[in-house]
């Protein structure tokens, strides 16, 4: 999968404000991203299985990458192009190896640059590096990495880096002029008065292809 | 898999008060389990795995089989032998069909006859049926089934019924004589003082081998 750029969207049904997950999806593929992952902390497995196979298919009719977030059986019943960790997640240096996982995009979460080597060498292909500003999104965030380490962070891997934390349109040059491939977003789009122009908003912004 | 009787053990390590859950599974192990589940609802991904996989190693060496509560991925890459699934987790319709769960137990928890006969329809090979009596393990749990309907639906269908719900030694063999062909327990075991003893007493009183 080669690595677009721009906005890296990711939809988590708890940030949509009550709004179906899946219309405010389809908004912000309207709008523009490069990339689109569910997150779905809540909510049983059949619900989640259900909004992963929706947004699939989604994803698919627009050309976008399709990422699930923390479960691999989802990812591959949904068909997805990838799986994207935690570090307490399903190991990506276990996953790398896996028959099971051959042929996924695997991400991983990292905020630090040993986590981020680290990654690197145990297998994955995309890393996402925060939280560069403030977010609301997370509970017991992780200490906030600024733009200056995330530029640290792009330089110390051939991986496509995605800023993640706090970003908007605003600050999404900031950290594609640091180096970051993509801009991920999840309160900036998921909880705006208007997806579709926030998405748009913020891909080009972080250097996305007009949609 | 053949279907063996006695005590299908539920390890759950909320339930462990506080023990190492991979210590109290190896005493109830010791004590005799013809099945043993691990049903991990918090933690990390990475814990999860961790548990599964030195569990899965554990159940091996005894022989008995071993099974992942909810999570497909957990049971692939725990190589566990079968994967555990209630009415909103993944659909056992979907999973049945899968080449990715080839070769994988699939259980199915259910709690009405016409539950019962459509988890055999949809390619079940093993059923939960319960709560039979009052529960401490599982908070929103559904209504009691009571002896009566665990006995029409161990005739309601050719697969085996493990009885679930306030079970223990004492009221082991009332399950048994209802038709279950094992008996399933958390608290009464991982929540025992001895849960080897404990383990051995219900294992014999719902039928099992000596160990």
């Amino acid at each position: 999968m080669s690595v677009p750029r721009g906005l890296y969207a990711i939809v988590d049904p708890d940030a949509c404000r009550g709004r179906d997950a899946l219309e405010v999806a389809a908004a912000i593929l309207r709008g523009g991203a490069a990339m689109l992952q569910l997150r779905m902390k809540h909510g049983s497995d059949t619900a989640r299985l259900e909004l992963a196979r929706a947004l699939a298919s989604a994803c698919r009719a627009q050309g976008v990458p399709f990422i699930v977030d923390d479960r691999l059986d989802i990812a591959l019943l949904a068909k997805a192009d990838g799986v994207h960790v935690g570090q307490d997640d399903l190991p990506v240096a276990l996953l790398s190896q896996q028959p099971l996982a051959a042929g996924l995009s695997l991400g991983v979460s990292t905020h630090t640059l040993d986590q981020v080597r680290i990654a690197e060498a145990e297998g994955a292909h995309l890393l996402g590096f925060g939280p560069v500003f403030p977010t609301r999104s997370k509970r017991d965030a992780d200490d906030i990495v600024g733009l200056e380490l995330l530029s640290e962070a792009a330089s110390a891997t051939e991986l496509p880096v995605v800023a993640i934390g706090g970003l908007d349109a605003e600050r999404a040059p900031l950290a594609r002029d640091a180096g970051a491939a993509m801009v991920a977003c999840i309160s900036a789009i998921c909880g705006a008065d208007d997806p579709e122009a926030s998405a748009r908003a913020i891909h080009l912004a972080a250097g996305g292809e007009p949609c």
